[in-house]
């Protein structure tokens, strides 16, 4: 694709993985499908299938540049984009877009995060495709929307036009937040909604010119020190910047206020892994729905577990049914499924008793 | 006491505490109440009290006698029989009795498990006192059994007259092996029945004869090679004499067919220790009755669970009721305690399916 870049998105933790996703080891640097592969290095391959290697750029925690060199030997360490501090995915987006403005004001742009499943990769790319084909002739803020598949009460939801505005492409009409059991079943049965996927598409003039808009002042910060992105001096500039930057998130910071806002519909077999149900859901399941990672197991009585460990490690499980086993070098998590949600409490439990040992 | 010498048999695994217990880390060793010492050195101490360490006789498996050596710096290698192989307890019991036998044929000997728990150690100690004093003046096998407090059925009773033949002491009338639950309840209820406890009194002539005649066989074994024990041959004698020994217990073999049974009841606070639930009853426990053993816990919706791991863990359990959680290095087991008699079962699994790297 022409002039078109790509930002991943690297710099969280993914504490709804904790135990096995730490501070030092987060998520996307995990092999969680079993694969042999980290959910980052699957989509810098996705990506590398529809740009040149260097033209996509890794967005990330400054923890977390090294280890990202490392593992992108073919990458130069100028397309690493380390964050001084967490400030949410606005900053973020902003920094990304203004260092390619400045290197190529032509220029297309896709955000994806670093730790969602595409199934049809095919399909995704011809999506991809139409997606920048549209942004490059349109001012326009696109967002990548997946068909509900049923009424899942933890994402987002994007309320969209019906009337395409071009084939697959249809003007937002507002995005709403994580609804309750009863209104995510009213949008998934209305089809007006869609899952907001956190993907999204444009060309950087277009969000350079959104973030000028609506959050002047962030623009400020990135636009006072346009000349000294993509030189000497840019780690220099992003410290300033970061420490004078809001935490907000770019949903909030600008699509939700943004006029030019479109969706293109896709059902390309999408995961967030948001959770560890979600990662049940993609696992491969023995015929008691057992979905085991990296552990040798004997179970018995078991049914409908997610079972995390080390190869290294004999995993005994009898009577257990629809339960979390996560188990780490140094912590042990049992938990029901359908409690997954306290995990982040359980995290910070253990952080006020015990300190950072096992954050 | 005069002339009295105790043998601990601490030769066994404790199969039942696997993971925990392992060919290399018996449960003898183990520091299962969490107090600082393994079981066999509290038993250790216990008969300290008793009579002169150098009277105390520990029979174990060859595997085991660097590692015994080593916990009790204070006692000569001499004191310390190593079994070439497994042959159950008459054999274990024979080697003993014939080696203090030689050395004093005027001698008593308590015959004790090197894993039970006894609170009420001033009890226990008049309760020796007073076996010990009858054995020394009668030629019988004395064996020590606990007044049952509930309809236990994984122990063995033993039926006794209530007739005194001395202060305290009665005439067995039968061993019984392991009852179901009706006749369990039943034992409980007549009054007429004891667990039995795996210890015994007897002075070494009584023993010796008692061999002589019920297991002649066994018996001319030992009996041809008298002469070698307390000498630098011994060891050497008692690779032979195991290669030919047939394995049987000490109770089917001598118990269950002598005639000068007999048997002195107490109530100390016994406990074998034998399974996950015996150690759970006997631990300290929190609120919930949750007992912890060796790690740091965290326990939501978490009741009547036994859990143990190592301090340096953080374990985690969310929503388990009346569970086991054995947290080793190679191996977790989580079972409902009340299929805890599977844990033999789970190992024979791992051995077979994973040889064995984790028994």
């Amino acid at each position: 694709m022409k002039n078109t870049y790509v930002a991943i998105m690297a710099g969280g933790v993914g504490s709804r993985f904790w135990p096995m996703s730490r501070e030092v080891r987060p998520k996307q640097f995990l092999d969680m499908l079993d694969n042999g592969e980290s959910l980052l290095e699957m989509t810098f391959k996705r990506f590398a299938q529809l740009v040149p290697e260097e033209n996509i750029y890794i967005v990330t925690n400054q923890l977390y540049a090294q280890p990202i060199a490392e593992m992108f030997p073919q990458i130069s360490s100028d397309q690493i984009l380390a964050e001084p501090s967490r400030r949410n995915t606005a900053p973020c987006v902003a920094y990304v877009s203004y260092k390619v403005f400045q290197k190529n004001p032509e220029a297309n742009l896709i955000v994806a995060p670093s730790d969602h499943l595409i199934k049809d990769e095919v399909s995704f790319g011809a999506i991809m495709q139409k997606g920048v084909d549209f942004v490059s002739e349109n001012n326009s803020l696109l967002t990548l929307g997946i068909r509900p598949e049923w009424a899942n009460t933890g994402y987002g939801y994007i309320n969209f036009l019906q009337e395409e505005v071009s084939p697959g492409i249809h003007k937002v009409k507002t995005f709403t937040e994580k609804p309750d059991k009863e209104l995510a079943k009213h949008f998934l049965q209305s089809g007006d909604y869609l899952w907001n996927s956190g993907m999204f598409l444009w060309s950087v003039e277009a969000i350079v010119s959104a973030f000028r808009t609506l959050m002047p002042e962030m623009a400020d910060l990135f636009d006072d020190r346009l000349d000294k992105f993509n030189s000497a001096e840019e780690d220099k500039a992003i410290e300033v910047i970061y420490s004078q930057c809001r935490n907000i998130s770019i949903d909030y910071g600008i699509m939700e206020k943004a006029e030019n806002t479109f969706v293109v519909p896709a059902s390309f077999g999408w995961c967030d892994l948001g959770t560890w149900s979600s990662l049940w859901d993609e696992s491969d399941k023995d015929d008691k729905s057992n979905a085991v990672l990296g552990a040798n197991t004997s179970l018995y009585d078991a049914k409908g577990n997610m079972v995390v460990s080390s190869s290294n490690k004999l995993v005994i499980l009898q009577g257990l049914e629809d339960y979390i086993v996560i188990d780490t070098d140094d912590v042990l998590l049992v938990c029901k499924k359908e409690e997954e949600q306290r995990i982040k409490a359980f995290n910070a439990d253990a952080r006020k008793d015990l300190g950072d040992k096992f954050v």
